[in-house]
């Protein structure tokens, strides 16, 4: 990206192992993710030119001399921040906190190979290279379905539940999906769009909200005998979506956050008086990465749906304009 | 309260019963809140004049005709809200979210008598009339007990666990004690006064941070290896005090919030992050009362030493100075 609204596909210098631990993969499939739009909308300023894109999974090239695991030839699925996995942070669940992270958004994964740093702790081998239809779904797994099922477990979705889900974009579809996956009771979804309704029901959604902001807590506190969901995921990032998800959760009930907080304030009286549990961030994706593939690899689940677009790399520019639009949910590039 | 710094004790109509759920209990002591300095500071306005007190114990002198368990001649203690303890809400916990509460600020429990809503959801009697020295220990269950444990319980203090508790106010102190007989192995206080540095020690604090804020914040972290405490409680309310909290916790940690948020706007951002938990609000006093009313009557806590000054009822105007400079930590009055 060289500017807001400026993609170009460039040749670049090809990327090598530097540091010990790094792998090389060749890229299967890679996409746009619907906060690398921020930086497209000029609402984040990134040193252009940035090269983007951190979802991926792919072949093994290359790995380093401390490379223990991994090995070339492997089908890999990682996440958006490289972890080594071993540290307390990590052990604990939290390896987008691991204290040696390296975010994988400057490296670019929107490309043919991608360096992969930590490689033992990042990546995660599927059982064999998966058939060309597992792909969309692996790569899903990489950060959005990853991230929908982190704010799912936040909410502390579960059996006997309610849940809520803020926002209509890949993640909060996979929200819906994970919620579903973890015994919901009912699942509510917001969107105003035929396709995304469409999809969020097949993912399990019972119950549509098309208001937004407090109109559609108001909505979603009347679907829920006026005390409102246990669970709330908010999946968008803005200071309607926020307060709306606290604005809707029940006294003592869990709002799961993971839409990147771009200049949300959240009113500390408000917090105070919704009783609610708050808690997101950027996912620990590789936490559930093990799960996440098996249950994609036994077909129990297929987050693929959500890529509705298929483009070649070269064509990333319209991909970029689509998702901007709101025309596609998500798109996939082929490299 | 006449007004912000004006507090008056006169004589007022008795209260009587109003509701058949009503009782009528004779207060053994009263006290001042830290919370009754937000309108004394006239940062909080009232209607004036305003009834003040809403922490009380007493021997009930009379109840209404739909009060089934509490008899008169009953020693009792409630909390700050009346809540029916039959509701979905409270059942789950969060009576201080009862959808039939009743806040008892606004009745006045800085008084000789006073009126309780919802009698039977509301009180709890103890075994027998309580010696006098055990008085002031049941009063702090009312609210500051009950608010440092409901703080220390949101900040998931336990076993093995570091703890940081911003304030030194009594909630402070009181969560440093929920904190220690929660199990929590290292619990460090914030305070640079020595009376409330020796009393947090004799409550369970292993260590004292003196800085406020980011520079707290800063202190807290090198106390735990850079990775912060597991568990942070939040008994302030104020914008510093808040993001002190975020910004000590480790990612993934917890922060129980129980300081009254005033003007408080937290940073989304800065949340999200911290990939802190986050819960609290006002306290959901009554779902510990009985454990609390059980630790003190067998003599396993004493939280009453956090008041420090006694003074008849009467002379209350001296006690809400002496809270207003920081003189006093906690002020009993009797009526």
């Amino acid at each position: 990206m060289h500017g807001p609204r400026d993609v170009r596909v460039e040749e670049r210098e090809a990327p090598r192992i530097i540091e010990p631990k790094d792998a090389i993969i060749r890229l299967s499939a890679a996409c746009v993710c619907g906060s690398d739009l921020w930086p497209y909308r000029g609402i984040e300023h990134l040193e252009w030119p940035a090269p983007m894109g951190h979802e991926y999974v792919g072949i093994v090239e290359e790995v380093g001399a401390g490379v223990q695991t991994i090995k070339p030839g492997q089908f890999v699925v990682g996440s958006f921040w490289a972890s080594d996995n071993t540290c307390e942070m990590c052990r604990t669940g939290y390896q987008s906190a691991c204290v040696n992270r390296v975010p994988m958004g400057a490296l670019g994964a929107q490309a043919d190979l991608l360096r992969v740093p930590l490689a033992d702790g990042t990546l995660v081998a599927t059982p064999e290279t998966p058939p060309d239809a597992l792909v969309p779904s692996l790569l899903a797994a990489s950060d959005v379905l990853g991230t929908g099922w982190f704010a799912a477990v936040a909410a502390e979705a579960g059996p006997g539940k309610t849940i809520a889900v803020i926002g209509d974009g890949a993640v909060g579809l996979l929200a819906v999906l994970a919620a579903k996956h973890l015994g919901a009771e009912r699942i509510i979804a917001t969107s105003v769009g035929e396709s995304r309704q469409r999809l969020a029901r097949e993912f399990g959604a019972t119950d549509m909200v098309e208001e937004r902001g407090d109109a559609g807590a108001a909505a979603i506190k009347e679907l829920t005998d006026g005390l409102g969901p246990h669970s709330v995921v908010e999946a968008v990032g803005t200071q309607e979506s926020m307060m709306q998800a606290i604005h809707s959760v029940r006294p003592g009930g869990h709002v799961g956050f993971v839409g990147v907080a771009h200049g949300v304030a959240i009113d500390g009286m408000d917090l105070f008086w919704s009783h609610a549990h708050l808690h997101g961030g950027p996912a620990p994706v590789r936490r559930f990465l093990p799960e996440l593939i098996e249950l994609i690899w036994t077909g129990q689940i297929d987050p693929g749906k959500v890529f509705d677009v298929r483009l070649p790399l070269e064509e990333a520019a319209v991909g970029y304009r689509a998702m901007d639009r709101g025309e596609a949910i998500k798109v996939l590039l082929q490299p």
